[in-house]
Formats: structure tokens, sequence, C-alpha cells
């Protein structure tokens, strides 16, 4: 049996970016304040601000992505308020039921196309507000690039987002993968998260070791969420090493580059599979594919790459391209695709 | 003004230990399974079982010492139940309530000698077992070295232990040092925890990047242990830093030479404090020292190294020696100590 | 502005019944014990395993259904689990996410008709099992009669039940209204809540002065079901007051003499209303009418009538028949819509 | 075997109040609004608000007393706050962690004699306010008359309050009691909880069916506090049961009168047993009897009547007067301790 490669498995299969693992290294000298008090992380929050145009925005960091959207979504509500999403939210899906856990209050899903949701859907769900025998919509979390590979167009953000705030809803960006939604629209960072009041800065997927950030750019409305970041253990004590990493990513555009390298893969990898005759499940806009495979095509994959399946119901497989993806891969997935393809007409 | 070392701030402080951070640059090649489903994490998990004996344990990483205590302590509780721990615990004194936040659960404070719990306090405890009037003593927490720098002696802790599981109550051990409670005591690491059913193994405070682990010897008293993890966001996606970490520190007694070199400047400066006539507040048994401290003593060792005072009300300091303190800070700290003492008696 | 009358608003807004109160009045001599360790209370725990035919049921009492569901369901699961529901649940949609709160699990909706749930979109809920990223399904909770008015037949019921059972989940019936979907049914309690393992059992909308209970027919899957009964207030101290109540409703089937009444004036409101050319939003089975209603006719009716508009959004309005709506109620009912269909006409 | 007797149980062994009684059948008339929207409501609103003379105070309704502490206690707090109380508080003994799991929060208690705090424990107390790594103290909870029998006098409770809020903390009353103490002061019941935030005021022990109120005196420390209400299952649907006896009992001081009538049978009580040479555990002051027995003469007791034992480690007994009982029950417990010690001079 051939050995089976995780290049594809997802962003966070792939080694950390040189960048990322040197500003580790170049961190790592002397005694420092612990829990955040050092220069090298005044540093990293200054360039988050400078990055996002937020110069009065509050940065915290956590250790992963799940936990960055809990300490996010945890501190704007109350256990009688609602956290909406869409139906395909990583908040819903991939994080255990930990947001509830941890604020007590309800996740509730919206239908969405591939996690873009229409704005008209808050409206509907505000009916009950005030009313003391249901729970309070509060905040709504939106994804970008969301979980299906898909970009929200500035216009639309920002249409969506203004729409909530004129319902009295806070918005949060889940930016896992902020950056390749950046490099994908090609646009600011500030224009890809738009009005949002909370966002969630990806730092795991675009090639640190480890980390991702919190940025409160309405702080007034997230009061006490350092205590939430410390309850649930995400205060580092050697701080550095995760300050670093941002700061370093963040510089020059580093992640933009690495995420436009994995974009641009992902794109090639996309194409070639339509070139084949393959259905994609959703439109490839930045990173992720999601490519309809029969049962047959799926395990032959399978052989040779890890791909993850959303829903075991349905044989769509998901190809994640990392700053880390090579041509070569790229080459040998669609090999191993062509193949099957030719078995099939053989047969 | 002179420049403040955080030299004696906490162990915390101190950079990465080389092994350490070798460890994270050699693991970084290749695509690897996220959450756990890598080689060099299964290796990591055999190292930690070997180390502590306990070939049936279950392991599971978390990125800080407070996230991997409220993960052992929550998993063991139902939110009737009380966790008990002694009147200095970090997880009643440093964890701003996040054990009991996370599982719903009383935490209960027991009165100490440093640390040190009189088993008989546990008896008295479990007084209104049964009673659905009052919350239910399910699982005591213990720390090895204690908050105040103390060790269990293993006579005393098998004793403790004994009683506890005699009373039908499972026992944690917080080894966020636990270390430098082995170096210091000269037993194994099996010793050092006797039969505790779930053990915290520090790595952040013996030279770690980040990153402790959870040792578990008992899994059917911890069901959905890692569900807990997952849900306040402690499932590292790439999984092999952290475990790369543990690998190496355990590795040929890496982590122990380490501990024992923080143990002996700790010894040294506490030798030199009580020379210079001053008071300790609790005995130096491991990597911490506490001393009294008049305030003006205290203002001036605070010119030159920032120092921890626990209790607000009273002068005593921490200072705190890690794989990283060297003889010449030791020097340091003892020669503002003895210049302030020889001020003193000029005046 | 005439008198409006809540005759029609909710079955708890019409004033005890007299066996429930009688029945009060009759309990209050003497000093008894508390907390349920009284004759009363153990007389009607029996009168209720009786009706049910339950020998080895566990029965607790709570002040309110809300109650009732939240200890129930809480008591099934851990917060990594999940609770699934109908999308008009009561727990869902008017207990503001209580369930949620006290449990820290996730509740989760599945689409159905009126409340009835078909059991395939259990089968596809559970394909994420045992995947430590996802919260896992472990109770599913159903109303007899729903909360739109429709009451499960018996060999629905027993489908749903078993097919749930043999996906290894949990079943809670919410019995908020059992009396009337077993005096509509024409079946015995028994074959009215089937094979579930916990039951609501409503006493508060059958005619009591408050008091639901909770009837645990398999008490090994919900151990501590007690603590958290007593957690959120609901171990009454004077137990005999709500105990007092079921026994006296439940002997005789007393209860179910009232539910045949408010079922019986509920159709004949019904049919008048479709008599007068009106549009039934859900067949009408047991005591609720779901009617859609013009916003003018609407406004007619509640110059007279306090209705529920279940859905702001739609002009739906619910009428409610209880053990004291009168004859002379519906009449009147009828005669406004009556006037204000012929009002139409002639514009 | 002789009869036990419930008659100094506890308060709420006893039957209801007549008073009481007879508002739940006066009120039990006709359809009312549900939830609290009712007439009988809206009095006894304005009742207890002229009781305590906050004419601006919101006022909610739960069952128990219980409730009613957890409710008031989580509607202060965050979950990485700190609820004080005394270490002998209902909230912490007898409330089965229910404040703690509610809320998030931490209970912690601080010594007390007899329940009444020393206030400068609270200045010790927030020595770490601020801090990230510590839970946060906001509200500190006493009880009037306190679980030992003792009544704050209004000096010392007007000196604790001005404390506790000049150091920035809430302060809750436990009034589950609070008729006996206004009784046992001679003093308006706004005297007897003096300037304190909010109050749980006491129905179910001093004669009510069921019921205890919440006054809320600062409600905007207090906002969503009736989601948490809703969110326990403490909205009664059939409000006017619970008012109706509120407002019943408060009119003319009927409720008073029984308090003065279980003060003074308390005094006669506890009198009788001192000049038996029996020694008190605390001093009587309200309606509760705490004594010291030796194990005969405690088990001598038993066989005639059922008394708490709050420390199964001491032999103290608590007797408990209320509304209802009679010179005769207390002739009869002297009785009982007056054969037993004449039975020791004997032998």
């Amino acid at each position: 049996m051939p050995h089976t490669s995780a290049a594809f498995a997802s962003d966070n299969a792939a080694p950390a970016h040189p960048a990322a693992l040197d500003a580790v290294i170049a961190a790592n000298h002397g005694a420092l304040p612990s829990y955040g008090a050092d220069a090298i992380t005044r540093r990293a929050v200054e360039r988050i601000r400078e990055t996002f145009e937020s110069p009065q925005g509050r940065v915290l960091f956590a250790f992963t992505g799940t936990a960055a959207n809990i300490i996010a979504l945890s501190a704007a509500v109350r256990p009688w308020d609602e956290i909406l999403c869409s139906d395909i939210a990583h908040s819903l899906m991939d994080e255990a039921g930990g947001p509830v856990r941890v604020s007590g209050a309800s996740l509730v899903p919206l239908p969405s196309d591939d996690g873009i949701i229409d704005p008209d859907l808050l409206t509907r769900r505000i009916a009950r507000r005030g009313e003391v025998h249901h729970s309070q919509p509060r905040i709504v979390s939106i994804t970008q690039s969301t979980e299906n590979g898909r970009v929200w167009q500035p216009d639309t953000l920002a249409a969506f987002i203004d729409h909530a705030h004129r319902l009295d809803l806070l918005v949060h960006v889940d930016g896992a993968r902020i950056a390749n939604a950046i490099a994908a629209l090609g646009v600011t960072p500030a224009e890809a998260i738009g009005d949002a009041d909370i966002v969630t800065v990806g730092g795991t997927k675009i090639g640190m070791v480890f980390g991702d950030a919190i940025l409160v750019r309405r702080p007034e409305h997230f009061t006490g969420i350092e205590f939430t970041q410390k309850q649930i253990g995400h205060l580092a004590s050697k701080h550095r090493y995760v300050s670093a990493q941002f700061d370093a990513m963040l510089t020059d555009g580093e992640w933009l580059r690495a995420a436009a390298h994995a974009n641009a893969l992902a794109a090639r990898l996309s194409t070639g599979m339509t070139d084949l005759g393959l259905q994609l499940a959703s439109p490839t806009e930045a990173n992720e594919i999601f490519v309809d495979l029969n049962p047959d095509t799926l395990d032959a994959v399978r052989e040779h790459f890890t791909v993850h399946v959303p829903d075991p119901h349905k044989a769509a497989a998901r190809f994640v391209c990392s700053w880390a993806t090579t041509d070569e891969d790229v080459d040998a997935a669609l090999g191993v695709l062509r193949r099957t393809a030719s078995d099939r007409r053989r047969r």
C-alpha cells in the first residue's frame, strides 16, 4: 500500500512557515515578563491594529482558532442570548459545542449558500426580541473565507453587517482563513472584514506553529473578554512565542503571499478537476476545493491522499491547499484522478 | 532607573529550553495528520506513559497548565459535585474561576500547610455525602511541588491518596512543577505522584515553548475528557509541536536535569537569604523561595528584579528559579539584598 | 372598549380545577416532613407509577413544565451532548434557552410536521457520533400532544421511539398536555407515551394550581437527576401541596375528564371556524386550535379575546380550551368571527 | 414506638397559614392572563414595594427560597465573578451548589459569627481586584435572620452594607426568614434590610403554600434577571397563586404576627432548655434554637420529634418554631428533655 500524503488533508496539516518558526527562534532569549507584558507582544498588537486599520482595537491571543471563536462569541453574550451563525459554521459543526458550553447561550444556525447568509434571515430571527420566553439574538458570526471555500464579496459583506447593526446585532468574523480571503479578493484586510465588531484572525492555518488572535474593534460590547480567555486556559504565560509569530507573518505581507500561493494552487487543482469532468460541490474561491467524487474515485484518492469528507452521507471530498502545498502535490492529485477516470472508461 | 530583570519573576518568564526548541524545529517538515494522529505524538504519549510507569494511562495535551487542570478536574465531576483543593491551590487562586465555570461544580478550599493538606480534613468534608441539599465531594486536587515551593514526601503523599481513595474520592496531582518535585525528592516520577488518578504534567514551567500534558491513569472515571479538551480549544491541530517537546524533554531525563539546576540555584539563593538574616515565609524545598521582606527592601529588590508578591497584604516576595537562571542572577539578587541590609544598618 | 377575555389565551390562564384546589386544602393540616418525605407524596408517586404502568419508575415533581423539561433533559446529557427536538418544541421556543444554560449541551431542532418528526432525520443526525469535533446526540424530545395541537398516534410513536432506541438515543416525552393526548387518542396513559425513557407529566395545564411531574422510567440513564432538581430550586419544601394535587387529579381519571372536556370544546370551536370558511393552520386534534386570520379579523378577535400569535410574521392565531372553558365562551368566540366575516361581505 | 412529630423539624414542615391558603382560594375564579400580567400580581408587587419602602423596586416571584437566592445572585455576576457569603449561608450549605451551577461564578465563604460577618473581611477579599488571574468579588450575600437563628442589628447591618458599597460590592439579603428578623428587632421591614441592593423575601417559611419573592432595589445592577427566572423554570404561568398569598400575608402585618408568634415560642423553648441546664450552641434571637445535646438526649428527643442536626460531627440540634407551633408542642419538647435529664441524674 502506498504512503498516504496529508498534503491536502487540511491547511493545519502543513508544517510551520519558515517566517513563523524563525520568529519563535528569534524570540527565544532572556527572561521576559509573562502573560503579554513584553515588548514583542506590544509590537504584535500594534501590527495587528495597523493591518486591520483598527487603532483603537483591543487584541488578545489564543492558541487555536476554536478557542479564539469561543472567547470572542462568549464575551458578547449572556446565557439567555443567541449566537447566530451559518448552517456550516465551524463554531456549529466543528467545535464540539464549545461555544454553547462556555457561554451557556444558544447557537442558532441560519440557512446559507455555502456559508453566505441572506441578511433577511436576520430580520425574521429577531421577531421575539424582548420576549422573556425566548432566547435573544445578540451576535451573528460569519466566516471569511467560508468553511466551504467561498469568500464574502466586500459589498455583500458590508450590506450584511450594516443590516445586522441596524437590527442591533453584533457581528463576528471567523477569520481562521482571513488571509486567504484577503488574497483572493485583492482587497485590504480592513475591507475583507468590513465593519465587523470582533474578528478571529487566523494564524495556525496560514502557517504559524500555533496561534490565532482576537481583534476586538468595539471593546465596549465585549467587557471581561480577558477573563474568558484566562478561564479556558488561553492566556499564554510565555506570550512572546505566539505574538512573535504574528508580528513576523504580518510584516511585509508575508501571510498574504502564503495565502496567495495556497489559493493559486487550489485554483489550479480545481480547474484540473473540472477539466477531468468532475463536478465541484462549491465554487473554488480561496484555498479549499469541494468536489463530488463517486465512491470508487474517493477510495482511489484515499489510497494516496488523506481528504476530509464533511458529510458522511455524501461522497464530496475536500482538498485544502496551504503555503506548503507544491505543484508536485497538485500534479500527483490530478494524476490519481486522471487514472481513476480512465480506469472507469476502460471498464 | 536600572533595567528590571525577570530572572526570578516566574519559571514561565524564562525562554524555552534548547532541547524543547530544537524539538519544535526538528518536527517542522512535511504534512502530518492533525489533532494528534501523527507518529510524533504517538511516541510522546508512549514516553509519558513510560516515565510515569502507567502503561494503560491515557495522555492528552493542553497548551497551558491552567487548561490541563481545568480539563482534568472538569472531566471528573458533574455540576453538583465538589472539587476539593488546598487554600493556596493554583486552581483556586490563579485560574480566575475557570474550573468552576467550565465544570459548573464547586471548588472548595481546605486549610493547608503551604499546600500540604491533612487527610483528616477529607473525612470531615464527606459528612453530607448523598444528601441532595449539599454539593458532593468527588475529587481532591493537590500540587506537587506546591504553590509555596514545598514537596509532598512520598509517604505523606501515599497516605493522603490512600485515605482519599478509601473515602471514594478521586485524586488529581497538579504537576505544573512535577519535575522540580521529582528532582528535589530524588525519587522516580511514579513515586512523586503516588497512586494519583489523574496528573497534570508540567511542560511550560520546566522549559517548553508551551504545553502541559494530562495523564489519565484511571480513564474510567474521566469519560468524555477529550470532549472537554476540544470544547475549550485545547485540541491542537498541529499536535506535533507540543508532543515533540514532551518527547524531547522526557528523553534521558533532560527535564529532570533542568529541574535539578533550578532547584540547586533556589537552594543557594535561599541559603544566601537566611545568611543575610532574612526570614523565609515557607521552607525552600524545590525551585521557589518565599521570603519576608520589609517594604523598603521589597522596593529596593523591585528596582532590579520583578518578583511576585502573592498576598498584597504581606511583604513576602516570591523568587522562582528556572532552567535558565544563572549563578550571576543569584549573585546579583543576593547583592541587592546585602546592600539594602547594610544601608539599613548604617541608618 | 369591551372587556378582553383570557378564556382562550392558554390552558394556564384558567383557574385551578376544584379537585386540585380541594386537594391543597385537604393537605393543609399538621406538620409534615419536608422535601417529599411525607405520606401524601408517597401516595402520589405510587399513583403516577400506576397510571403509566411504570412500577419501577422514579417520580420527581417540579413547579412548572419548563422546569420539568429542563430537569429531565439536563439529567440525560453531558455538556458535549446534543438534545434533539422538533422545530416547534416548547424547550426550543419557549424556555428562553433554559435547557441549554442548565445543561451546557446543544439543543438541535429537527424539521417536523407540526411537531411530528420523521424518524429518518435521527439517522442522519448521528452521522458524526464519536467524533470529538462535533457534539453528540444523546436524547430526543418529542411532545404529546404537540405544541401545534397534534397527537402522536401510538404506532407512529412506537416506531419513532423504537428507531431512536436502535440508534442509542434516549427519548423524552414532553407531556405538558399528555392528558389531552390520552383523551384524544382514547388509549391508556402508557400507550400515549410508548416506550419513552422519561416523561414530563403535565399538571399545571390540566388544572392544577401549579406543578408538573417527571416520570423517570429508566433511572440508570438519569443519575443525579435529583441534584439538578434541587440546584434549580424545584425541590419543594412543602412537598405535600404539589403531590396532593397529582394524587387527586389522577384518581378516577379526573384529569382525563377535564382533558376530554377541553378537547370537545376545541373540536366544536374548530368546526365552527371551518364552517365559517376559515382555514386551519394545523389540524385540531387535542385542545388547541391554530387558525389563519387576516389582520382585520385578528384585530377584531383581540378586542374580545386574548389569543396567542406564535409567529409575529403570520396572522395565525392560537385558541386553547381548558377544563374551565364553557360553551358560552365558544359561542362568543364564534360570534365575533361570524360578525367579522359578515362585516367583510358587506364591504 | 411513639409517633414522631415534625413540629420543630423546620418552619417549612408547618402547614400553610390560613391567610395564605384563603388567598389561594379567593384567587381561584375566572381566566386571567398568565405569567404575571394580572391585577392580583400587580397589587402584590405594589404591596411588597410599600412594605419595604422601595417604590422603584422591581419585584419577581419564585417558587422556593433556594430559587429566589439563585436568581438574585446569578443576575449580579458574570462567570469570572465571586459571590461572597458566610460560612453557614444557605446558598453555600443547602442549595447543592445551585448558585454556582447557574451562574458559573465562584461562591466564596467568609468566616462568620453565626452568620454575622466582620466587614473587614471584605476589604481583604478585594485585594486582587482587576487581576485577570483571579475571580472578582462582585456581591456579598448575608442572611437576615441568619441560618443559626441570629439577627443583624440595624446598625451592624448598616455599617456592613455601607462598607461593602464603598468597596464597590453589591449586597444581597437572603430574607427567607426576614419576617422573623423584623419581628424580633421590632423595626420596620426597610430597617431590617438596610440599604441592600437585592432581597429575597421569604414567603414559604412564614406560612405560604409556596413562594418567595425577589425585591430588586437597584435594577440597573441586575439586568436580565427575568431571563434567569424564566430559564430555571420559576416564571409561574398561573402567577396569581403566588402573588395573592404575598398580598394577603403582607396586608395588615399578618406575616409579622405569624413571625412574632414563632419567635415567642422559640424564646420560651430556649429559656426552658437553659433552665434545664442545657447549653445553647447559638443565642436564640429569632425562631430557631440551636442546642448542644449529648448523644443519648439527642436519641431520646428523636423518638418524639424530628430535629435537624446541621453538622453530623456534633450533637447540636436545631429546633425551629413556626406560625403553627403551639404551646403544647413546646411543653412536650421540654417534657422530653426534662425526663431525659432526670433519667441521667438517676443513673
